[in-house]
This record gives C-alpha cells, structure tokens and sequence, in this order.
C-alpha cells in the first residue's frame, strides 16, 4: 500500500521535491501548507511560476534577467554609460545594485570558465561583451567576478581578449570585511589587502 | 531603483516566499533555478499544486485526504473494520502506515484541543467519530495523539465522550525508544515506560 493516501498529494509532494533543497518531508509539508490556503492564493503562486518561465527575457545588451528586450538598467538614460561591470549572475548584479555604489552598466556572462563543470568562454556572453567594448562608447571594464581559481581564470580570459582595446580595466577590490576584526580574516585576504593598499585621505572622502 | 531587474522574477519571488520555511533569499534561487527548466517541468509543477487544491477531498468517514469520497484505506475491504486509530493529521496516518503493523482503520481529527491556539472540540471532526463508535461495528478506538498537554486533553475528552459506549479505548505507548540508550532518555518517558512496563514473553513473540 502507497504511503500517500491521494495521487494528487503524491504528484504535488512529487513536484515539489524536484526544487533544490527540498526534500519529500519538506515537499510535503509545503503541499499540505497549500491545502489550507484559498484556491486563489494557490493559483497566484503557479501562475507567477508558469509566467515568469515563459515570458521572461534577457537584456540583449547585458543579458540581464528582463521583462522586455532590453532592460530597466541598460534604458536608464542617467546610467553611466562608459562603465561596464562583469558579473556571473542576477543574484550579483542584485548584490551590487543594493549597495547604491555603482551607476554604470553590467554585462552578465551567464557563468564562469570551469573547465570541471565543461563550461568554457563559447557557454558565456564573452562575444557579446567583447562587441560592446568595440563600439568605443566603454571606457572601463569592472571585473567582479568571484575569488576563486574559476573566477580568477575568467579575468584573465577577459583580460587578455579585452586589452587590446583603449579600455581601462580594474577589478573590485579584495580585503578585511568592514567590521571585521583583523585577526579572524584569512591569511590570503589579508595579504591582498596590505598588497592593494591606498591612500588614506582617499578613504577619508568617502 | 528596484534590486529585481524583472516584475515576473519579483512576483515569482513574492509568491514563494509566502511558503513557511521560505524567505525570499531561498524563494529567488528556487526562481532562477525554475528559469533553468524546460517550459513542461515548470507547468508540471504548477498544474499539480492547483490540481492538488482544486480537487483534494476529504474522506467522509475518516477525513484522510482523498481523491474520492471514501479513501483507500476506508474502502480496502481487507482492513479491519472493528478498529479506528484515532490521529491528528495526515502525516500521522502516513507515519503509522509506513510501520506496516497496523491494519485497522483511522479517524482524521484535523487538529488537536489547543485553547492558546483557539481550536476546541468543534473545530475538530469529534462528532463524526462518535457517530462511528455509535454504529457498533467499533470494537477499539486507539489514541495516538501527540505526548504533550494539548494531546493529553484531547485524549482525556474523547475519552469522556466514548466511555459511554462498548468500545475499548487504548493509547499507543510511550517509552524509551528502541535502539535508545537508557541513560539518554528524559524521566518522564523511562518513568512511563516502568509504569506501563509488560510481560517478556509477550516482548519474546514479536
């Protein structure tokens, strides 16, 4: 005898536990969750899961998550237009946007160079963002691309496609946490940190 | 500026997080990851949470949740029909089941006596039980509801209710669970366990 009493909790807890990090005894409490909600509650949640699936779109210029062709960011006509930051993913152009630090544009690759995971520079925008620094309009590149040896790689890839173009370009910075307590950061952290010092009356402006 | 670079992905993201046990940083991978899918696997997913709410019934003589009327177990003629098991929800039929030492039937209470939470006995499906113990056919309710205050008032209710009729009501036991170290076990349950203490050879015949 089956353990679930309906198919169509089964189908649901079925469903559900596919998601990452959710578990049938997660999936299931989820399903039996929704059983007590209002029928337009449910609908709400598969309809905004079913459209976004099929109607999102990705900036054709930074390949950003979008409603439309091209999106809210690259349309922004106050966005500084001559600065593009590399990101892997939404999540980091989400990160960044949250800081209100930056106001150029992104260029989202889609990835990282991992050889392990057989995603090489042909998986990302790199063509794309390559096209984009040819138009002139870019005067600096920002890599932000996350330290580990896969994002180090990626910089260099990029690097060494973009440097024979009159473009500056830089790397975010790599330090103590703000707050941090000096003896608690790694070894590695705290070297590039001494290594890409700066002046203090320029962290005194800010 | 909003951080979500697409309505779609932000309503996604809203929806989920009214999930329990999901925030919105949880809800936003649980989108991108959706982003990543075939069309089919998310309509899938969504097809089976409104057909799940849409169509669910509860059984009408044990208020399991059902695909029919009557549920599987009510229905599976080779069950024992002189025995209801009475439980809180339907994870507690489910985790009974999976023993495999149970062949009676079940009673779905839908909760359990709880003033702080403002359920009391006619939120709970009590007069569909007595209704069955009324019929005669109901040789044995067996309590197996929850080891706390709320469990033991319900308990100590039904039991007033039924004491009327010619039923033998049992609760399942507590005790040191098996493959647990004595030492381990609170005082409240190793001093239940002496004092529903039983005969070894009965423990031997298992």
């Amino acid at each position: 005898m089956n353990t679930y009493s309906s198919k169509l909790l089964e189908n649901a807890v079925d469903e559900l536990s596919r998601l990452p990090g959710i578990g049938r005894r997660t999936a299931l409490r989820l399903a039996l969750h929704l059983l007590g909600e209002e029928t337009t509650t449910v609908d709400a949640l598969a309809n905004a899961l079913t459209t976004l699936r099929n109607e999102i779109k990705y900036c054709r210029s930074c390949h950003n998550l979008s409603d439309s062709e091209m999106c809210d960011i690259c349309r922004d006509s106050r966005r500084n237009r001559e600065i593009i930051c590399v990101v892997e993913d939404i999540r980091d152009v989400m990160a960044i946007e949250k800081t209100n630090q930056y106001r150029g544009l992104y260029h989202v690759l889609g990835g990282i160079i991992s050889p392990m995971d057989g995603i090489g520079p042909k998986d990302l925008t790199i063509d794309s963002l390559l096209q984009r620094v040819q138009t002139g309009e870019v005067k600096e590149v920002i890599f932000a691309l996350a330290a580990t040896i896969e994002g180090d790689t990626t910089n260099y890839y990029l690097y060494k496609q973009i440097k024979g173009f009159d473009v500056k370009v830089t790397t975010i910075a790599r330090g103590v946490s703000v707050g941090d307590e000096l003896e608690y950061a790694d070894e590695v952290t705290l070297g590039r940190s001494i290594i890409t010092r700066y002046l203090y009356e320029n962290a005194m402006s800010r």
